[in-house]
């Protein structure tokens, strides 16, 4: 590979729970970075942070704020991203967006590198990075469908609370310490922010992520329908999502039930071709009672996979247990690594 | 129905999580007992509780304990079922049995009473409760196969620790509390107390519940796959699961996918036959973030159902979301459902 450009950095969303991971990744990370401009709203702006032995302040985001950079990783939320983008890319900024501002965009690019890297080069300015929970399903069922095809996927996710930022890993660990004092539990986070009812999550289970759709849906399931068949690029795809909150800070678990269109596939077969995909880890054994676990898997970069059964019913059916760190891989790791091909294959 | 005869009564395993819930139950319910007899391993004999008024105190369980016994609520682990159940037979003593240890005998009927009470009267001394995880989901079920047939069911449990026993619980209570102190957490209860490794269930997520069998599923995802074929009396049911034990106290949620046989069900058609089942509660409201939840299930007698969809791919595909506390309908309260249908019809 050719030798690659230092890039001038903008992270917009700077004091976040994803903003703070990827800058925490990119300390040690050999991206050559010539200047890191660390971006937030007005509220975070002045904040001092240290990386690679520089003192950086933090600048509240504008749409000057975009002047000479080259990349820009956006995890402000989906209105920072809509009125933000847009200015970033008249800069000649290549826009990579944590959010789902524009994900199901026709004309922005949907990757996870390890599976579609080749549609980064169609970006028109801006990438997105798809929803965390996709994320690391898609990197388990691509290589499956890659050697058997795949024609049905049901997941159940359970979702750590740091999807939802900061203020909800606050606002588990407040309840906890309320439940233990045997005072009555608040809630002003989860399910959704700026909905009307909000409900513990501690030592409870909540059935919303994000807002309702009119068929019934929560957005999270649709995120994870739709942005899974793009990611993929398997329009044709059957696939249902239950998406669950649950106690749990940092990791989310999957139970994955898939067809693939082969009829003689074997477990062995599964865990063959998972083995041999860069960025999974097969963690499977019955025996030593080994199996990914959220507590086992923050802090790591890689998804982990496990309790991989044969369907008892149907011949081509198989049963997962996916699970990785929603702010690495699920966020800001594969952000990172979008820029790092952007970068990488000069595709800007 | 005619009068019933005051019975007596005894509880094994009266000092555990189950045994004190029927205790609990039974204080305020119409059941005549002449006498109750609270029976426990030696290490808990000797306790004394209080029931209606008196003191009972609690006798170590030997086989001559059951003299004179009409009705034995078993919850003391399979290992003293298989030992004192046949005993207690002997004395013609009806057991019902809250373990695994007989539940896929043929000669033992598996009963949730509003899914199969006419199966009481074929018992042979010993009738079996079924798996908590299983007891809620079969009852959810039940009037969906009476209503369009039943084809096809995937479920993903959220399973409380309590299904585990009291130490499990203060297991969950005590990690909580080291993590809250910084203090590393211990495990020695779960996933499973006997076996080799055990895991911190606070803040995490255990995809093993009960040993592992041969075919690479765990025991408990078993019970849910054998005992629901045969409460619904269909052998030929395709069903697949996936057990989780969760940082929840009590109540069991579960994520269930399923096919009926007719093709053009919809959700109100769901609902409808949902709404008129005795014992589930329909909690199914999107607008006002209606759904159930362990929190708001706990301590409470009904199954809860809410976010009822169709799946987006197959016609006859729906999802649903079943919530009901496992130590009530799930254990104890069907416990005490089996004994009062078997007085009521003198099925002795």
């Amino acid at each position: 590979m050719a030798e690659t450009k230092p890039v001038n950095l903008a992270v917009v969303g700077a004091t976040g729970a994803v903003g703070e991971k990827i800058i925490q990744l990119l300390e040690n990370r050999d991206f050559p970075i010539n200047e890191l401009k660390l971006l937030s709203s007005k509220r975070s702006a002045g904040k001092k942070v240290s990386f690679r032995n520089q003192e950086l302040t933090v600048e509240e985001a504008q749409p000057e704020s975009f002047r000479n950079v080259d990349i820009a990783l956006f995890s402000a939320g989906g209105s920072v991203s809509k009125k933000l983008a847009p200015e970033a890319v008249k800069h000649g900024t290549v826009v990579i967006d944590n959010t789902s501002a524009y994900r199901m965009d026709q004309n922005v690019p949907l990757v996870v590198p390890e599976i579609n890297e080749a549609d980064i080069r169609l970006h028109q300015g801006i990438i997105a990075n798809p929803n965390c929970s996709t994320i690391q399903m898609a990197a388990a069922l691509k290589p499956v469908q890659d050697a058997f095809g795949l024609s049905r996927v049901i997941v159940s996710t359970y979702q750590a609370v740091s999807g939802a930022g900061n203020a909800a890993n606050d606002e588990l660990e407040n309840q906890t310490r309320q439940f233990l004092n045997g005072e009555e539990m608040t809630a002003a986070q989860l399910p959704v922010k700026d909905e009307s009812s909000h409900y513990p999550v501690a030592f409870n289970a909540l059935p919303q992520i994000d807002t309702f759709q009119e068929n019934g849906y929560t957005f999270e399931e649709m995120k994870m329908i739709n942005e899974t068949k793009k990611i993929l690029h398997h329009d044709d795809l059957a696939i249902a999502a239950t998406c669950v909150r649950l106690p749990i800070f940092t990791s989310h678990a999957e139970s994955v039930y898939l067809n693939v269109d082969q009829q003689d596939v074997t477990v062995s077969d599964i865990w063959d071709v998972l083995e041999k995909t860069e960025g999974i880890v097969l963690q499977d054994n019955p025996d030593t009672q080994t199996y990914p676990m959220p507590l086992s898997s923050s802090d790591k970069e890689d998804v982990f996979v496990g309790r991989v059964r044969k369907d008892l019913d149907e011949a081509n059916g198989f049963h997962l247990w996916v699970v990785s760190d929603n702010l690495i891989k699920g966020a800001a790791l594969n952000t990172i690594q979008i820029a790092e091909h952007l970068n990488n294959h000069n595709w800007f």
